[in-house]
């Protein structure tokens, strides 16, 4: 039996997604969870590998079990035994096919800067700007350039791992909005490169602050080189919020999901 | 020179307020960056003490010191040094007369609930509900009868530093307001005895959910016994919002106050 679950944490109390010699990376809690419900070792499958210290409202795994009690009462022994900082939030039962990082069509992340010095309530999940205080307009004017299909090699970093993968990425949103001094910037897209959505956050703060034009971020670009011009944005602001997947019926599996009580 | 300092800090790190022999108390953090500003031992005085797990958004205390710069310059050199769950937010100059504690007319306190599961970005400033969903106006109702002065003896504790003090307070507002499933209990009041405030909205959440009559508020009141029918709500919900203080002209100091940029 697959299981498909969606999990939320505060990355700032995490080394990360991936597994760690030190055990204190996200997977790392959950497979020992695992481990204790299915008595043996269970290796989970993460949609995609979030940096420490970024976070994540809707990161999605998944993992083989036999589990005759339903996707509810899988969901209640999966959210016992963790940090609150570390939340399962929704478990369903899928079929073989499903895979969560190679089924995947797209995924949206948020990234949170603050016009100020965010408080001791939120500095987590912000990148405080003291008194920078970035045009939101100007910011979206560089983003325009960056919509659609495009080679993202400007806004990449070489993963750790020594992965290789296409640099070509659609982009089909990248909006900035702002409430008072919270300013929030979004985006969809088919994938990312390392670091990209950080690097994206990076350049448009700079061209929200006017260190660089906005038609700037459009050669950035099409250099596809990344350069010293491309700050990384701190983890802090960053979140993974959802991933995306077609509508897959598989009538060999009955419908069975379990979410938990709560909202944004 | 006398100063006013506004502090907030996220409780969860903190073994509370008042110094401790571990040195983990807020005051404890702050005497130690203010004696190596001041190259000697300062001490703080606060307006009151917030318990373990309990947070501030505008906790106050005052210290002495000769420092010629300037509240801008004095707030900058308090800002730094200190873990980012705890911050001062505004510097005063102020007169002799002035008392964090002696010369406070009022506190308000915020209580928040949550009608669900808190997510792992602010389990730590909720009391979590799960399956209880309390019914507000019924809160509200039972709250009406602690509006007013009275002998709050049967919503307080013994402290446990043996301190003795006056149990009637005056509650001057005390209502429940509901945002989806944010529940919030505000209180603004002359005093509050230990641990009143938790005990208030451990009681008036046994009222939202049926336990208690709202009637029964004012009968738990007019007994002035602490029973075990006056629960404690945990400390994650608390937080110490605003000290007031009467409008105090003291012609013998300049005006002088430095605020941090932030909004709630």
């Amino acid at each position: 039996m697959r299981w498909k679950c969606e999990a939320a944490y505060d990355g700032t109390e995490y080394a990360g997604w991936q597994s760690q010699p030190n055990g204190n990376a996200v997977q790392d809690f959950i497979e020992r969870r695992l481990a204790v419900i299915f008595e043996r070792p269970v290796r989970i499958h993460g949609a995609g590998r979030t940096d420490s210290g970024v976070h994540a409202r809707g990161q999605v795994f998944h993992f083989d079990g036999d589990w005759p009690h339903g996707a509810a009462r899988l969901l209640v022994a999966l959210r016992v035994g963790f940090p609150r900082s570390l939340q399962i939030i929704s478990v369903e039962h899928v079929g073989a096919s499903f895979h969560a990082r190679l089924s995947a069509v797209g995924k949206r992340y948020r990234y949170a800067y603050y016009a100020g010095h965010a408080s001791p309530f939120e500095y987590r999940y912000y990148w405080s700007l003291g008194r920078r205080s970035p045009d939101v307009e100007a910011m979206n004017r560089g983003a325009a350039h960056l919509i659609g299909e495009h080679d993202f090699s400007a806004f990449g970093a070489n993963p750790r791992d020594g992965r290789r993968e296409s640099p070509v990425k659609t982009l089909r949103k990248l909006v900035v909005t702002q409430d008072g001094r919270r300013i929030f910037l979004e985006t969809e897209g088919s994938g990312y490169l390392y670091r990209m959505v950080r690097s994206l956050a990076g350049c448009l703060l700079d061209v929200g602050i006017g260190k660089l034009r906005p038609e700037q971020v459009g050669e950035i670009l099409a250099s596809r080189q990344r350069t010293s011009l491309v700050a990384t944005a701190p983890a802090d602001g960053l979140s993974l919020e959802k991933v995306f997947y077609p509508e897959m019926a598989d009538a060999s599996v009955p419908p069975d999901r379990a979410v938990i009580e709560s909202e944004p």
